[in-house]
């Protein structure tokens, strides 16, 4: 099935597993599955990575480090073109490593690499959006009444986070799927830019429209925030 | 353990199963911890709910009763009081069935009456808050362009179904214990409703930000948004 690669078999069990989590959601693959996929033994798969929470805390710390080298650049958003870039960066890291958010609540419960990561995750994410926010501020592109920054960063976050969970829930059986999900990933960061909107000065504001309206034509069945049927 | 009330055992098994279900996440919780909870044997209790699938989709029609009740009242929102009302009504409903969210996308993939449900759901609740924007506006209390509306009571819902999400990822081991459950619930009001404060007229910003003022005193460890140490 899968041509072997030249690649360490270590890696090639980390990918296989990151595609068939994300797609099928950590709690209903099994390292056997994994393993099939990849047309290897069982005890091949074993001698690599020991046990799948193991096989989960590698490719959490993958994420993590994708997170480490995109967070810094929020500290340079000048404008609402800035911000469209930084948060489409975003909610695609987010998205490749999907699973984490998808059964999240169950993995913490399991996991206590999960249990602190996680929580430095999200807090970092929001640091960055939050410095998003002043770098806007600084540059002249956004008034935003100080005490509403953490609140509004906040709410960036949870969006971003739980975004592909919610067209998941409206419709479980497209929503994931890879001919959609591009289109999903958009209208989520369409979601978090939007709340920019109101607080952004006219020029910018209309700058951010227009790249949110460029994006809809392209990609959307309907207008953001309007599942389609 | 628990008194034996005059109750039929069909409603006390559904009620010690949401206390479950709502403590450890629905994939946590046996049948037979159930039972046992009551001091029932597993054999009573699979004569009156024959499976666990089963019992959660009664808990989940019991759900979407309680959220029938509500939804209509959102036609008559007239200021930021009333929308505070609702909002808060709301948010204890889902917190009053927080399984759901817990592992939502764990049952969805496995439970087909929740799957077209939570649909119905989700679409029900964000017409319900974009009917309260609509009535507001209708009051003179907001100013919201009209292709803006459907994106803004999209973002409340995702803030309120998942906040409670959010807060349990920041903090696993405390955020859902009944203690600190109540400020949660709050705190993701208070994101909700604060979505509408760049578009309430004067008056009513100060109305929903003193509500927000007051209940940040009484409830919070720290301000909205900041999750605490």
């Amino acid at each position: 099935m899968t041509k072997k690669a030249p690649r360490r078999t270590a890696e090639r069990i980390q990918e296989a597993a990151l595609a068939l989590f994300n797609r099928y959601g950590e709690p209903n693959v099994s390292t056997n599955q994994i393993a099939a996929e990849l047309g290897i033994s069982p005890g091949n798969l074993h001698y690599h990575h020991p046990s799948k929470d193991g096989l989960v805390n590698r490719l959490f710390d993958q994420y993590t480090a994708t997170l480490a080298e995109l967070l810094p650049a929020a500290a340079g958003v000048r404008d609402a073109e800035d911000a469209w870039f930084f948060v489409h960066s975003l909610i695609e890291r987010i998205w490749g490593h999907r699973f984490l958010y998808r059964d999240l609540n169950l993995l913490l419960s399991r996991n206590r690499h999960l249990e602190a990561g996680m929580r430095r995750v999200l807090l970092a994410q929001t640091g960055a959006l939050r410095q998003q926010l002043t770098s806007l501020q600084r540059h002249g592109a956004l008034v935003l009444p100080d005490e509403e920054a953490d609140a509004l960063a906040t709410r960036q976050i949870v969006l971003l986070s739980y975004w592909l969970s919610y067209e998941y829930a409206l419709d479980p059986r497209h929503a994931l799927e890879p001919e959609g999900l591009e289109s999903a990933v958009l209208r989520g960061a369409a979601q978090a830019l939007g709340l920019l909107l109101p607080y952004l000065v006219p020029a910018q504001q209309e700058l951010l429209r227009h790249l949110l309206r460029a994006y809809a034509k392209q990609h959307a069945p309907g207008k953001p925030g309007v599942p389609h049927e």
